[in-house]
Formats: C-alpha cells, structure tokens, sequence
C-alpha cells in the first residue's frame, strides 16, 4: 500500500483522497432526500412493523414542512421500506427474496416462512398470437390456455401471474387442473419433467388493470420476469410473464462456472 | 378438450369462457392510459430512433388534452418506449439484455454489438462496515478499496457501479491497476480466478446523487444488483454493488437443474 497517504502523526493509513475524474459532484442533497435519510435511520431503530411516527411529528422533530416528509415517506413506501396499515404508516417487512430457479413460486415463499397462496383471475382459451406461438413452438393461432393467477404471501397479494400452455399438448388441463394449486405440481402427474429454463427480468410500471388486481400504487415500480419452460425434449411447455411487487420482492441468482 | 364450448356454427372451439373468481375487473381504464397504448402502437409503427409527432399533434389526434399526452409519454420514457433527444422525443432503443452470468460487464455489453466503457468517479480506501466486512469476510474496520465507475454503451451513461475489494489481499490495486480498464482482467493478471457468485436483484430509486452521475430522472426506477464474487477457495473476492438504468436494461437467466 505504498501508494497510500498515511497520516503523518499516527502513521495510520489515512483514506486514499478519492479520485474524481471530472464527473460533477452534487452539492448538498434536496431537503426530502435528507429527511428520507433520517426516517431510514428510524426505521433501522423501529424494527419492522413498528408504527411511524406521525407527518405532523416527523415535521416537527427536522424542522420541515409536511410536504417534505410526505415527499420522503412517498418514495420510502414505493421502495417497501415502509408500508401504510390502516390509516398509519408502519415500518416494512424485508422484501421477499426470491430464488431464480426452476422451483413455482409457491417452493419459493415457503422456504421463507411465508405462506404461499394463488387466486384466480381469469382460465381462459385463446389463439396464439405470433410471438406466443413463437415461444411455445406452435402455429400462430393455435388453441393456447392462458391461466392467470394473483400471487399471495400470507394473504397479501404481490404479485400476478399469467401462465401460457399449448391446449393441444393438454387438452384435459380445463378439467384436472384445480387453478388455485401449483401448476408444475399437475405437470409432474402428467409425466412432464421441467429442464430448463429461459428467464428475462425487468422493471416495469403496472397498467391500470394490474394495480386493481394487485392493490397496489400506479406509481409503483413492478419487477417483470418473462419466462419459456422446457422439457428434457428440449420442447417449450409454458410460457409465463410474472409481474411483482417491486417493493415487496427481491430476487437471487447463484452464479457459477465463469472463467472470469 | 371436452369442456371447451364449441361454437354451434362452425363446430370450432370459441374462446373459453373466462372463469373471473370474484375478482374486481376494472371498467375503461383512465383516459391517460388509452393514450399510452395508442402511442406504443405508433412507436411500433415509427422503429427505434423515429422522432414522435409533438404533443400537440397527438393531443388533436386523439382528441385529448396536451396534459394527458404527457402522461402518457411520461410513463413511455420511464420503460425506456421513447427517449429525449435535444427538445425532440424520439422512439427508444430496445433495451440492453445482459446475461447473469460471472462475465464481466464490458463483455456483456459487447456481445450485443455495443461499445462498453467506464468512467472513474471515485476510488478510495475506506475502513470495512459490518456489512462489508461480512461480505468480504474481514474485520470490521479493516482498509477495503473502493472502486465507482459510471458504466457506459456507445458513451451513454447507462449505470454505476461500486466495487469493493479488501486492500490486504490486493495491496497493489492502487500502483498497478487502470480504473477505466476491466477489473476482472486486472484480477485474472494476479492469479485470481472468480468461481462462483451470489447476486439478488431489485428494484430501487436512484438517489439525487445517482440521478446526477447517470443523468436520468429522479422517478426512474432503476435496477439494483448486489454481488459477492468468490474464488475458487470459496473466499470472497469482491462486492458490488451495481445500478442500471431500468428504462435501459433487462436481465436474463438461464436455469437448470430442477426437478420441477
């Protein structure tokens, strides 16, 4: 560490004088970011669940307006770090953390603790437009059952799922399949085995419909995964778009195998 | 498929009626909405990089207000649909996909037949937090570089990255390594080869200072990576923490191995 500045009375290594190539640096943060800072803070010593203090309060104890502690607790709400309970704000829950794996949703938010749940919206047939019958390997306008179904953490909804499968490969789905159960569970009774699996994730903002459904802020950033599921085959078997929470949800990846 | 109603004409299958299980449906959705999906339906009309029509024209085109043409093109340019180009508003590019992978990003970035780059923001040493310590498996305390780099394609600020490395294993980064050239090069030069990695994805706000170094708007939902990279001995190598544009970047998966 040679190259290190060291504090010439303790001979202590001092912080490396950062290097700031040109890019501009902010001055002092806006008024509502500094409370959004400070209500964090709080939060960290509330635990979760805990109710906030009020507004009026807030505003008091930083000495701002109660439009700047809005503003803060706004954007703390769209990021999950608090929630609004009746007609209080309490502090969140740590997001879901979800698995990017072949598992359902269902393995995954029980291996949480959490108490996994589906509500059906719509089971319905449809025709294939292009890019599904691209995904699912079909002919464009080919019977395709379209399952779409509310996803639930202990009851609370975060999440909405709509699942693609050729009615050709399962024509009896309508009649065995129960919606309100896992999916890859009724494919397992069917002798279909998942491989693999192609997955894209990005963030979106719900559509009008999806915050109805979901209950949650227009505003609010959602976390969208498109995925294709294959057999040992190699054939498509569903394909499905997820759409969930992005305050309420995080996702993880085991990465391995690079060369750097 | 003996449940499906058949139409009685034609003797072919009509769509299955949707099965709706007590969940609200929304009616018209808000007028500002109409709007958006009209104007998606021209940005597939124009292609990527085709300058819109003004708000003025699309409000008399669709008889509706200029406000609500700007809501609508608001929501457009947070998902990436259209970008500002000097005071015009153009169709957006699609966005960039980057692989999870232990590649690095500049070769993510080019295997899309994009120009990757880097821009140093800071580099410093800084005493490991708990949670830094945790994650490099060091002493709390102990004298950890800190790498920022804005991250770039085809000299678009398209990201921030933060990386994290223990100065006592690599004591020499300061001397010898560039910090507009890849890391990962640099580590793989010293005899580190990267094995393996846990990363977890969500969606967060830039903060104002983010939002000035990438400058993009402050409601942008962004894409936020955390990762531990580790060797081949199962030691962390580094920490990072990753912010990409949302209306820029999606991410893809691909996963094996399940059972279902």
């Amino acid at each position: 560490m040679s190259s290190l500045p060291v504090d010439p009375v303790t001979a202590a290594p001092t912080p490396l004088a950062a290097v700031r190539s040109g890019v501009p640096e902010h001055g002092a943060p806006p008024k509502y970011f500094q409370v959004k800072q400070k209500i964090d803070a709080v939060l960290d010593d509330l635990g979760p669940g805990a109710t906030l203090p009020t507004e009026r309060e807030f505003a008091e104890r930083f000495g701002v307006s109660r439009m700047t502690v809005r503003q803060a607790i706004r954007e703390l709400r769209l990021e999950g770090r608090v929630q609004r309970s009746g007609r209080s704000t309490v502090a969140g829950l740590p997001k879901l953390v979800q698995p990017l794996t072949l598992a359902s949703y269902t393995e995954g938010v029980r291996l949480q603790g959490r108490r996994p749940g589906r509500e059906l919206v719509v089971f319905e047939q449809l025709a294939a437009d292009p890019a599904l019958a691209a995904g699912l390997r079909i002919e464009t306008g080919a019977p395709v059952f379209h399952l779409e179904r509310l996803l639930l953490a202990d009851d609370e909804r975060v999440g909405l799922e709509s699942t693609y499968l050729s009615a050709a490969r399962f024509p009896a789905l309508t009649d065995e399949f129960d919606p309100t159960t896992s999916l890859y569970a009724y494919l397992r009774g069917s002798g279909v085995t998942l491989a693999d699996a192609d997955e894209r994730i990005e963030t979106v903002l719900a559509s009008p419909r999806e915050v109805q459904l979901i209950g949650t802020s227009p505003a609010l950033p959602m976390l969208l995964l498109n995925r294709v599921t294959r057999d040992r085959q190699g054939q498509p078997v569903e394909c499905v778009r997820s759409l969930y929470r992005g305050d309420r949800f995080s996702f993880t990846a085991h990465l391995t195998g690079g060369e750097g």
